[in-house]
């Protein structure tokens, strides 16, 4: 098997412990060859569904080769840990819990090829304690993938068809309304929708939307620095889908919007 | 045109989604020899002149390849995105929006050489939405360069004199005072004054400090420790201006004072 | 002597300012091969009990080379700055402030041999101030160690029985109780203590914990998903010491619990 270089890195862990600090160690101590990019370390401790959105985001930018993924509020229990094959010539080896962080990722880059439960602990470290699994478990497989051990080494293959799905939330369209839900808030407050432009699009330049109690009127708009001050923008964001936004400020502040927030949007009277 | 083997990049994208990570991974893919050193990216949202001060801190420490700074509240306008190459064997070039962000730098780097707008879309990435210029025109650029493609590939030819100048604040001397802004609050709470420590020579080694409402001695000091508790220091920072300092506390905390803030300075009566 | 490959770095120096970066482009102008493996720079400002046990927890999976630490309350005093080379073949460096910062790690890794005072400045750089020593003197000097200086060529040797002590708090077995302490909270609220599981195997599955006013009940749990909602739990941490956890919660906010603060254990009556 041909040795692969890149580790793309998503966790919880956050970057005010040692934690990314001893896995990219122990990466490099196995597999000096392999650099390692880390996507964000900042999801929120044990959101499994930010963590799965955001490597969904991120998944056709990646360079071929490891997927790390780590955000796992079972370590320690019986959740298995998994390797999962993704596309080919060169395969990409998606590497984390099974609990629904991959799986979004996983369909994006192509669905999963061979899966494997990672069960053979001669790739893994020694463990003073149960609760670190990104060091002594993720880390040490996903460098031995870089230096070129195939999957079917690292533990016993399992049905693919038995990993665990990630919940995409769909829209519902109601008489005129489309009711849709806020998937991301970025740093600068824009709220991204699991929108699509077309499905608002005979709503025309001008929309209304409730959000909890509020009700607000909303403008299409091309960039955010298109809106007037204090107005709510729908922009098509860069993943294409669309996001309330404001120019210079943030808009899920203004209008009290978290991930998981339902909003509907209809055309304006 | 030599290879480039580093990106000095520099941005206000926060670590808190995956921005950051998903242009090394652009970068990655296209240039996979490249190296991304990250100045920071906690400039704070749409502050092009906390970037730009930052990346002019920076930049004579930064070694020869591409610098890559995004701060760019127009993003989606037509404000333009431009690449300028600075010095030679090896030239450096720099790649951003032409907003000012990059203007103190090119200039403490040697001033701008040729520089293009980046109008040629080959180089850039198909997008789903025009937000995310970091992802879709700034890293495919900036990886390019370090794979030979010459600037004059990426786009137009511009004036370099057209390029957005950065606004440099000066200090003002009134009789006796010298009347100074807070450029930088780093994480100590030191308070990075625009003032060069001959400004303040004849000054003597106590100062009176006003600033707002207050008014407060300070001591010249060479090192923090200096300082007996609360004594707020006048020292010579690493960059060769004058800061406000206390040992192991924040001297911005203590006087209240942020960046853009008016500071005069007297010698102690 | 060899070349080194890897610099693991440490610091209080944060992400939001550029300190990091540029310290990253020093050592890049100077060793262009070498790869820098950041440990954490979230060590709260001037705490070097924080840095030495964030060092010493990390320090057996760094990859040999150079270990980069600075938490320096002390820069522009004559604190030492020191480069301490542990073990062989290869042998690593320590290189930082001689603060107890360095201590603790540098036992864990096999204890000091030759330790150089950092005299000689032709290694480091020209400083327009005294402030950053970490930019000025602490990286150009891991570089220079990853080209091929030797350790003897960076100033006077001293004597390794002279550098700092690092302090490790022990724990006290009072009656039938164990007094610890705690070490470190992590990002997840879990709060580890200095004590060993040995320590309180007697007590059995159920133990009674003191912190300040609090008197709470803490059980014995091999994985924070094994505890029932609110229940306080005693794990086996990842470093094979005991922390209290709770399942997805922050222990540590939940029992007011800070570094440093004293614990009692005792068999649950």
């Amino acid at each position: 098997m041909p040795r692969l270089d890149t580790v793309s890195f998503l966790s919880d862990y956050g970057l005010a412990d040692e934690f990314v600090g001893v896995v990219k160690a122990v990466i490099r101590t196995i597999a000096p060859h392999a650099v390692v990019i880390d996507i964000t370390h900042d999801i929120p401790p044990h959101d499994t569904r930010a963590g799965a959105l955001a490597l969904a985001r991120s998944v056709q930018y990646l360079p071929s080769g490891v997927v790390l993924a780590v955000v796992d509020p079972g370590v320690g229990t019986d959740r298995r840990a998994v390797a999962v094959e993704v596309g080919e010539d060169p395969a990409s080896v998606f590497v984390g819990p099974d609990n629904g962080l991959l799986a979004a990722a996983v369909g994006l880059a192509g669905g999963a090829g061979r899966a494997v439960s990672l069960t053979n602990d001669e790739y893994h470290l020694p463990s003073p304690g149960p609760t670190f699994a990104g060091r002594d478990v993720f880390a040490p497989v996903a460098a031995h993938l870089c230096v070129g051990v195939d999957i079917d080494a690292l533990g016993e293959r399992i049905d693919p068809t038995s990993l665990q799905p990630g919940l995409i939330p769909l829209t519902r369209h109601e008489d005129a309304t489309v009711v849709g839900e806020v998937l991301w808030v970025d740093r600068f407050g824009n709220a991204q929708l699991n929108v699509d432009p077309d499905e608002v699009a005979a709503m025309g330049d001008v929309v209304t939307l409730h959000a909890g109690e509020q009700v607000r009127t909303a403008v299409r708009a091309a960039a955010f620095a298109e809106l007037d001050p204090g107005q709510v923008g729908l922009v098509v964001d860069s993943y294409g889908l669309l996001a309330l936004a404001l120019d210079r400020r943030s808009a899920a502040e203004e209008l009290r919007l978290h991930p998981g927030d339902a909003v509907t949007l209809e055309a304006a009277r």
